[in-house]
């Protein structure tokens, strides 16, 4: 439902781009969008990332890391002049067998309205529209119930995940 | 150690590439290299991966996982006419924040002889030569020893991994 923002599908496309997508709002002065295409002010993207909870990245690895993702989602919320980053998820993989989503954040402002769902759901389209077979992730202990409603297999037949550290 | 078959330096960057690197042996009669650039025959690879007990997937779609990998690693018992591979290893990742090393695989007949512990060195050594700051994976329950033992920390602070599946 578009808000009062006025966002036809010209300026959706012209200010998203292809596969961009209106996101369900919970309030109707709010138009929130889905981009794949949307390019991120690196600082902004850190900022989300550091409100639920995350350490800051050096903004010059952030930028190499972003260009050799396989997939990059931004959740905007709308404005003709300055939309805003809201949530955001990317995904690392060889894009046909084997798919991994990290970075998956919405802003605590706007959490509590199903937009985390919506988020995955647009990831999960995304990722059958590229032909990937399987998507994985890790989760931390908190977020668990999260993706357990929405329907993700943790932690099946035993399988563990593992971590190592470069330093 | 060199064994019989004479593998000089030029004709192990000749037929391994840069970067290539000889493996312990177990066995003096054989000569083993790691290479991140003698191409693979596909079915060569997925024969390897199916004596370790996994399914069989569509050559093309191996081929262009393989292309968008971050990292190939074949474990090749040398020849000078025709190597077989005998250990396999790839990452996908952006190759700076995140890495996740899947299809680690050793042929049955070569197992427990300390080449996956030295396959798994090899992969750790050329993520840190990429300035990769974490390598993730996913073990299988019949694997978890073998990791625990190379030292990786199974499951952190609670992580579960989460899979989902496309059909």
């Amino acid at each position: 439902m578009i808000s009062g923002s006025s966002l036809t599908p010209e300026l959706l496309q012209a200010m998203y781009g292809e596969q961009a997508k209106l996101c369900t709002s919970p309030n109707e002065q709010l138009t929130l969008v889905f981009s794949q295409h949307r390019a991120f002010d690196l600082v902004e993207l850190e900022q989300l990332l550091e409100a639920v909870g995350w350490s800051r990245r050096p903004v010059r690895r952030v930028r190499k890391a972003l260009d050799h993702s396989l997939l990059r989602v931004g959740l905007w919320r709308h404005d003709a002049r300055i939309p805003r980053l809201v949530g955001f998820a990317r995904c690392t993989g060889d894009g046909v067998l084997e798919a991994t989503i990290w970075d998956v954040a919405v802003h605590p402002l706007y959490q509590g309205a199903g937009l985390g769902k919506q988020l995955m759901d647009y990831i999960l389209d995304c990722l059958r529209a590229l032909g990937t077979e399987r998507a994985t992730l890790f989760a931390d202990p908190g977020v668990l119930p999260f993706y357990q409603r929405l329907g993700w297999d943790l932690e099946p037949g035993g399988h563990r995940c593992g971590f190592w550290y470069a330093n």
